[in-house]
């Protein structure tokens, strides 16, 4: 039998790629999407779809409201900063949410424990990336430790790994990664703000990410956009 | 103005005593309480006394459903151990919910850094307790140095402390430190079965170390129980 791994899926291009990719290792797929109050709830519809597409038995939706505690453009009233160049985004925007992925993180090692499961997958990179602290591989290797020493699995001999394939790839290798894979971009959403059908802006941080990725990998991104 | 805490608030009896500490200590106290789907919902009444006895003015109740997860007797179809000898309470019992604390933190960690709040304090104890993983210090210190790589705030310069008062004493010392510092411990709620009308029953391990406290300190705990 295959051993378990469980991947966060937010529904949109890097995590969609980090699921073909722990696919193509072998794992059973155990998916898990957090419905954490943003705003851009449009990608728990492309998160469904992906779950269909891949045809994952073992499925968890977590709803958990954020936005409780505010601080964020993606779950308060703070606007998305749009057009940002380039040199700007090794400062930390106003889309970042507080402790996100270790919120994300634990959640699925709290899942992987009842399951089995040692092998868990995220999609973050710190490359193309929007400067967020735990997107970065000292940050990753500091919450596998901690997950080493917190669970009766790891009291009992078990160990858990954190697997982030693309950390160190360009959005463009992303892509071609992905597009190797099958994967079909079309049921992705990246876009932080995108309007009430879910067409995305084309200004935003993650919009400019995915845009250049796909311009770089010279392939056509499937989303038709607001406004690019 | 006083220093913001972020202090994790269970409804029991270390959590507040740990309250009662980071008062002492002369924080601006913001209670934090996660309603996992625990059997014991109990202790969100006693949680909700205790912040009207604290007069707390920033309160967050988290739903977060963990039972999604199973895996534990306080959220599963999983019998609560009853009448374990005190030998037997360096295994790990059935009561133990995966990753608890590491949620449970993480939620902590998230909404302290929106207070810029870098002060946070849990109420585990790895002296008289249930052979839980996820209150060791080793463990405390791991999710520590994480928390430090996590945020925008550690990114900026600020430190997060996770304080663990309570984590070498002795059940007996705690309520003594908690007396002194004028709890009432009738409005707190430990049992992990209690009746319906949130009796204790005395016989699972968090009233068993508690009952044990109270014999050891040589106090009388206000509560009425079942059978003991």
């Amino acid at each position: 039998m295959k051993p378990n791994a469980v991947i966060l899926l937010s529904g949109g291009l890097d995590s969609t790629t980090c699921l073909a990719i722990a696919k193509k290792q072998g794992y059973t797929l155990n998916t898990i999407t957090i419905n954490y109050g943003q705003h851009h709830n449009f990608e728990l519809q492309s998160a469904k779809k992906i779950i269909k597409a891949f045809n994952i038995k073992n499925h968890r939706l977590i709803d958990l409201n954020l936005a409780q505690f505010g601080g964020s453009a993606l779950t308060d009233q703070i606007a998305v900063p749009k057009d940002r160049h380039e040199s700007d985004m090794k400062d930390i925007p106003a889309t970042y949410v507080p402790a996100r992925n270790t919120v994300f993180l634990s959640l699925a090692l709290a899942w992987a424990e009842t399951l089995d499961a040692y092998d868990i997958f995220i999609g973050v990179n710190a490359l193309d990336y929007s400067g967020y602290p735990d997107c970065r591989p000292e940050y990753i290797s500091a919450f596998e430790k901690m997950s080493n020493l917190a669970t009766k699995a790891s009291v009992e001999g078990a160990t858990f790994q954190i697997h982030t394939p693309l950390i160190q790839m360009t959005k463009a290798e992303i892509i071609l990664t992905g597009l190797k894979l099958g994967i079909d971009y079309s049921l992705t959403s990246s876009c932080y703000d995108p309007n009430k059908n879910g067409i995305p802006c084309g200004h935003c941080d993650a919009c400019f990410l995915r845009l250049k990725g796909f311009k770089e990998a010279q392939k056509i991104d499937p989303l038709t956009y607001l406004n690019k």
